[in-house]
């Protein structure tokens, strides 16, 4: 193939073909990828990532980015006829610049690494995910990743400064910007951010840094109605400074990994179960305000009942009822994340579990989510399922998320899962701007086709 | 001329021409503007500026939008062969969404009035700047203005949840999102902000609404080189939640406009004087803890002194220095408006000065700026200056700008008057890429042309 040869004379020992691919370019975290590709490249430094495009765009050849394989929208899977390029080598730290409170790294530094080097040096890099260990920067920031801290210091968008990006045709277009301000013309840099590799490769960012909270205040809430998680949620923040997760269970989803994790925090189980977290300063008296906070909440008959952590150990407690680890053994779990007007999220709720229910056999259908920020996540088991009925389940939720003007994508991205669902969400004018776009930017279409747009 | 009749047709009195066509929309605030445009369209509704530009795409009739015309660039100065778009009777506030706190407002609304609502609902819209009562929120959001308030809330970007844009070809491209988290491909959104009516006219916008603090505390610090503000601003921002304004003043700008205002803070006039803010919530102990933290600087030599306002008054007067209004009166006075990464601001001010003073014969050169975020204003009197001058200075300051790897324009945009020194900032790679995008959404080039790229 003279592609192949090409990328060989160019790159040597970067272009991996055959058996020397690795199973781990099959699939992300989605386990949906059924191919390897044709080649993998994994190039050294951004001259390489600069070279093998412009090879591969002369030839047409089409391109899948992989970063850490933790995606959830299948956006990492390659076809046989794909090439992969893979970031996994373009890694490390570049500079901390403590006075400007900035972080410069490779994009394929995992992202639990630059949140260390951060912290080393007295800051918190406010992107955090489940996948921290594996995922990295450059692929959270090809997917806008969200994540529970988001109520905070916003989106991986929020907290990017500065980016560069290798374009299709072997461009290196570098925006490696430190400030706050910056109108100079189009903002290049939020092209890329959550276009899933489609626009063109991430190679370098300068993320923003944040002071590190001197701790954390966790509570663990009971509520009657969901009207009153919206109102907690907003005299929360009114009230205190650094709210930081604001995490809704609803009863079924509460109770079942309460149940599995043998834990047994209320009387009766509520009907909605609420985390509120306060990063705080190390003031005295800052856990006297946030017990009042709730004491009033309590008299005020707000919230039916409340538990502060009293150690690190508590806390954890309540967050593992969160992570409901316990809900992977269901049988054929499918786990969707949506968003919603957040007024509007019990009422969807209610509506979605009944549309569920009415359709399908469905076991343990299960909402909870990062409420605070507009994310609603959906549980549920599907025994006996294929991809029909899978199918048939995605397409009652997204089209019920349409009318409420939701999203079908919260913070995962559309990869190839949710593409056929897109127009749920977006209009024919939106998709088609999206088109042009991605015809400005890639016009031989080679990279990561068929993903996001059809 | 067939498009003003089709227009006419189409639109009937929303159409201006000869001597219906007011004073104002000649220039914007920068006062360079020399022209009035071929006809004034004041749109009543969406449909109307849909139509408007349907209609002057299909004759490639140039067109400028003008929102408040407070811009300082020359961005909405329109040619005498233009038509201006002026959304002025676009306004209103449509909707205030109390949970998921957010306000919709027509594009043409005042800021200001969008401000009032806000707060009557109990909410903070944090976008402000100086030209809050005629300035647009359509007008804010294509700038993409910054103001005194980002280092608590970021610039209009951040504050964004929805937008509804009108394309040149008077496609309504509608992203009316309440949602924090939403990755439904690219986020069109983005490619508005900050284009400075180059790629489509905003008609609609959905806006972040933030708690109302309870109060504000305001301290006017003395410090004696560039170094010790940064640590202010750090320790600070460490140690205190809610700084909602950090502002710096050389000691040429400081002395000056103390002198103007009749005010006497300090014994000697300090190197560098910093006004800190504080938003808090209503807590006791918040006073004592902003009063402790400038006692432990003091006592750590970080500050040499440092008054607290003890009143709105007070506070007032610590500010009035700040927006520096004396500083009108200096004959021929030119403002410049940059960002470089914060630990090079001082660096850059010293080297700035002495390039200039080298130069050209300038009165009171002074540095002052929102440093916490980075930006950075230069103002001095040039007097008997003209645009060649000017044109010198202008390169002089630009030039050493893109050596430190900052921006020729932090907030202001690029208009017409910077538009000869964007590739200070900016790679030719990304210049190109603009065009492309540009091309992509306007291919006849109909919108606002030879404003940003040339
Ligand atoms: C346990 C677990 C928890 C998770 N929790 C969250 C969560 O809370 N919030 C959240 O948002 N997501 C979450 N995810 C999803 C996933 O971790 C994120 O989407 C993450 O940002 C993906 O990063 P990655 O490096 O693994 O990218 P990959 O999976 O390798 O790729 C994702 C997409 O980005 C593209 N891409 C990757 N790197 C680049 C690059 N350098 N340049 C251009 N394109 C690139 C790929 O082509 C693909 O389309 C979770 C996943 C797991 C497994
Ligand atoms: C006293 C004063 C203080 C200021 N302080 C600040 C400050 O602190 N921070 C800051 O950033 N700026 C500041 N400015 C500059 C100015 O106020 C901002 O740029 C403001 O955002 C411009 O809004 P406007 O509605 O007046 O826009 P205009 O001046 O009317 O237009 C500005 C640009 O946006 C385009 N435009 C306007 N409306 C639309 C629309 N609806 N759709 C598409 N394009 C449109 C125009 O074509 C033009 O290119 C200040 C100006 C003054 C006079």
């Amino acid at each position: 193939m003279p592609v192949i040869d090409e990328l060989t004379r160019s790159l040597g020992d970067a272009v991996l073909t055959g058996s020397r691919i690795a199973e781990r370019h099959r699939s992300d975290a989605s386990l949906t990828g059924r191919h390897l590709p044709k080649a993998v490249i994994r190039p050294r430094d951004v001259a390489e990532v600069a070279a093998a495009l412009k090879i591969c765009n002369d030839h047409r050849q089409s391109v899948v980015p992989q970063g850490g394989m933790t995606g959830l929208a299948g956006g990492a899977n390659p076809g046989v006829r794909d090439i992969v390029i893979s970031l996994e080598r373009l890694s490390g730290i570049e500079e901390i610049d403590a006075a400007a409170g900035t972080i410069t790294v490779l994009a394929g530094t995992p992202l639990e690494v630059a949140q260390r080097a951060a912290e080393d040096a007295g800051y918190l890099l406010p992107i955090d995910l489940g996948a921290r260990g594996s995922c990295q920067v450059g692929g959270n920031l090809a997917t806008n990743a969200g994540g529970i801290r988001v109520i905070g210091h916003g989106v991986a968008r929020d907290n990017l400064l500065g980016l560069e990006v290798v374009l299709a045709d072997g461009t290196v277009l570098s925006s490696l910007n430190k400030m706050v301000k910056n109108n100079t013309g189009y903002d290049l840099r939020q092209f890329f951010i959550g276009s899933e590799g489609t626009l063109g490769i991430i190679t370098r960012a300068v993320l923003r840094l944040r002071p590190l909270p001197a701790g954390r205040l966790t509570a663990l809430c009971a509520l009657d109605a969901y009207p009153g998680v919206v109102d907690l949620l907003k005299r929360a923040q009114k009230a205190l400074s650094g709210v930081s997760a604001f995490e809704a269970m609803w009863e079924s989803y509460f109770r079942f990994n309460c149940e599995a994790e043998g834990q047994h925090f209320f009387e009766t189980p509520p009907a909605f179960a609420v985390i509120l977290e306060q990063d705080i300063r190390g003031h005295d008296g800052e856990g006297e305000e946030f017990e009042a906070f709730l004491g009033q909440a309590l008299q005020d008959g707000l919230i039916a009942d409340a538990l502060i952590a009293q150690s690190e150990k508590e806390s954890r407690a309540f967050w593992r009822v969160r992570e409901g680890h316990a809900m992977d053994r269901l049988p054929s779990l499918v786990n969707l994340d949506i968003s919603l007007p957040i007024g509007e999220i019990g009422r969807f709720a209610d509506e979605c579990g009944e549309a569920l229910s009415a359709r399908v056999p469905i076991a343990h259908v299960s909402f909870f989510g990062h409420v605070g920020d507009s994310n609603l996540h959906i549980a549920f088991s599907l025994p006996g399922t294929n991809d029909e009925t899978l199918h048939e389940v995605d397409a009652i939720v997204y089209t019920l998320v349409g009318r409420y003007r939701g999203s079908i994508s919260a913070e995962h991205g559309i990869g190839v899962l949710k593409r056929d669902f897109l127009d749920r969400s977006r209009s024919p004018a939106e998709l088609e701007v999206m088109r042009r776009i991605k015809k400005a930017l890639d016009p031989n279409g080679i990279l990561n086709p068929g993903k996001v747009l059809g």
